[in-house]
């Protein structure tokens, strides 16, 4: 290891308990993209992040408005000169954190709880943001910035993206880079790391089913209407067959099909069974028959109702024929479905399958294509190197379950590719109650990505 | 007419304003019986009733514990020695206001707006409550009482008075009478006052799916576990077949057929498609292939899902596997099905479709069984007339599909019938948003008690 390396590991561990502090900081702001009542901790997040980057003498900060919600946008030049550039990505959003009973501390006031720190975004992605701060303050600390950087952090990527490709096409010039480092993709396991080289993509739906004008007496009227929540019902289970195969017509037309190959790259990831029932908590696992786990999750289209609301839901009894029902819908794609051909498809499942005694409403709320990015690029092949020394171990190849929009916009519309890792771990409890964050794996990920960005100059 | 009938007729018009404030006053206490929170209204709304009862110089009046909220008890003897005792039957407590949004004015601050009570309970059945009292202070005003009366006011009605059967096999002797006079039953129109002659059952419960351990990332997760909304839809829409029959095993086979001559009345009643369309708002009726409207909702069981609650609920998109789902589920039942063999059909279609993927639990919340009565039995006879004469038109016989849970008790436990009746109106929008009730059907009601309890006194 070259002293340079050395001193700026060092300096990183030097300096965990600030970046802890910091992450708390950025914690402690409830920035919650999907919620109106949360537009100013939106703005306050990205505030942070922005004054975060000055303080790092990161140049041209700009703090840039889209259809949405901000982007924070900066750069920094390397210490000799180099044409290489890396955008690192991140987003500075995060999930709703209900149901709130469920946490065992408050989701905005972070702790630290056996070497782990809880929080909403702790480890998605606020942690990993951070993690990529404090390698490029590590290498800043020997004055050896190896290659170019660039940072984008976007505020909307908990709720699909949906103003950052027309932001990007707009912008197009100043986000100009070689590749993305996107380090919002988890680790199989605490001693796994790994390279994700695919993404599902999301197609995210609020369907509603209206009946009678009003809630009705279920004695008085039971029996000679539709209830759209039995109607809502129905129209969910139909939409999987005896296989679990999702039902809307063509769904799986443009679906990739899963290579020889791949399919004996999926058998010999740490992913089996055992490891999926454990991090579920189920008692047996379920999808779309002769498919592996890791294919289902990673390779193979999904339709999972995200919500559900009808009629009277508190304690005790209320005999009602409810006026309507809603379900939320999503669908995880993989290559080459596209988000816009689903919603027609659930649209024609609707036509068909509605009874006319009920109205329906179809909300697109958000949408992403999938993606799958070169897995041995230079940029993948060094990051490979930079996780085997820091872990000891050879990290896995993966294809992702997750959705990531900005991957394949950033394919699409700025021509390159992303690095795809990340240092969260399958039970820190993203998207759910009691979110957390794996310190020592979070450390070894500043590591990791400090050997990274060394192995990178030292390429030219 | 009588001078004495006309006297009292007269007293009851001069005091109907009378008789809406103390309606008011009333409906002003939230006595929701379903609602922990709401423990003081009831006790607040017994105490009303039981004051009010005391000023009518009802004797013995008494606010007797149950297992849950208390009944209140009176008796008032006849003018003149009799045998023949009349038990008043009513509730005080009322179902939850929810959706709270969809009422035009507060639930539980009663406005009269084009002839009509507006709040939560006016019709069902503070309402019918007042309008027996009202009638019987039109009696005392002569001084005339013409049979004994008895009162009792339930706090559980709403609920499926769960405690009631065991409170009135221990108070057997108290409420001994010769029968009851029931007006929780609606009518069918405006003109068209109605005799009800049968209720239907209800089975009401709560069914809980569980999948995983906490809610999952549904991009990480989504492929390899069932989801348990998707899987409680799949179970609900399992309950019902092609031509809507409930497919819960043994399910019909106790369910009495229809006679001819019953589907001939039935053909009969002003309760055509025209009829069900109008007062439910649906575009296309719906239900068991086969039936009438009228004979699908007085005659056969119905199963409907009366509340839906999973994963995600607000505004937006949040993409979970949610780790629970849940559906308030009840089905009324018509003679001679038997609730508790009910859950047990439940339970085994349970047992026999749901995966072994999820795990379920189901209690039930409220039981009753359905009932009929003697249409042409003397009282019954007697409030026909009655009823006749005030609105100058033939009432109906009618098969009701609500359930009133002491009908059947009351022929069990007290071995004596109720009549059933009541001038509420089907558009009263009853455990609705804006509930009302219509005060000129309302004054007409209580006209009619008073000639039916004159005529009852004539036949002695």
């Amino acid at each position: 290891m070259s002293s340079t390396l050395e001193k700026q590991i060092s300096f990183a561990h030097t300096h965990h308990i600030d970046t802890i502090n910091d992450l708390m900081e950025l914690v402690r702001i409830p920035s919650i993209s999907t919620e109106p009542e949360h537009v100013a901790d939106i703005q306050k997040a990205a505030a942070w992040i922005a004054e975060y980057l000055r303080k790092m003498n990161v140049q041209n900060v700009q703090i840039m408005p889209t259809g949405g919600h901000p982007v924070v946008f900066g750069e920094l030049k390397a210490a000799k000169p180099t044409e290489q550039t890396v955008l690192i990505y991140g987003h500075y959003d995060v999930q709703p954190p209900e149901p709130l009973d469920l946490w065992e501390s408050d989701p905005f006031e972070p702790v630290i709880r056996g070497g782990r720190l809880y929080g909403r975004g702790t480890s998605d992605m606020k942690g990993q943001s951070l993690a990529c701060l404090a390698a490029v303050k590590a290498l800043q600390s020997t004055g050896e910035l190896p290659v170019n950087l660039k940072f984008i952090f976007e505020g909307e990527e908990e709720i699909g993206s949906p103003n950052l490709a027309k932001f990007l096409k707009a912008n197009k010039e100043l986000f100009q880079s070689d590749f993305a480092l996107n380090p919002d993709a988890g680790m199989i396991s605490v001693d796994c790391p790994n390279i994700v080289y695919g993404l599902r993509g999301l197609a995210y739906f609020e369907l509603r089913v209206y009946g009678p004008s009003h809630d009705l007496h279920s004695g008085t009227f039971g029996g000679s209407v539709l209830n759209p929540a039995n109607a809502l019902s129905e129209l969910i289970a139909g939409m999987h067959d005896e296989n679990y195969r999702v039902t809307l017509p063509g769904f799986y037309d443009k679906v990739r099909s899963i290579t020889p190959k791949e399919h004996a790259e999926f058998a010999t990831l740490p992913m089996d069974e055992s490891y999926y029932l454990e991090q579920t908590g189920v008692t047996e696992l379920w999808g779309e028959k002769g498919f592996l786990p890791a294919e289902q999750v990673g390779a193979r289209p999904t339709l999972d109702v995200n919500g559900l609301l009808a009629g009277f839901t508190g304690k005790g009894s209320k005999t009602v024929i409810p006026a309507w029902a809603m379900a939320k819908i999503s669908m995880r794609l993989v290559p080459d479905q596209d988000a816009g051909e689903v919603k027609k498809q659930l649209e024609a499942f609707l036509i068909a399958k509605a009874p006319k005694a009920i109205r329906w409403e179809l909300d697109q709320m958000a949408s992403g294509p999938a993606c799958a990015t070169d897995p041995f690029s230079k940029a993948s092949n060094t990051l490979y190197k930079a996780l085997e020394e820091t872990w000891g171990t050879k990290p896995a190849y993966k294809r992702e379950g997750g959705s990531v929009p900005i991957v394949g916009e950033m394919q699409e519309i700025l021509g390159f590719d992303s690095v795809l890792t990340g240092f969260g771990l399958p039970d820190d409890n993203v998207h759910s109650p009691n979110e957390r964050l794996h310190l020592e794996t979070f450390y070894k990920g500043i590591e990791a990505l400090i050997r990274f960005f060394n192995y990178l100059g030292e390429e030219k």
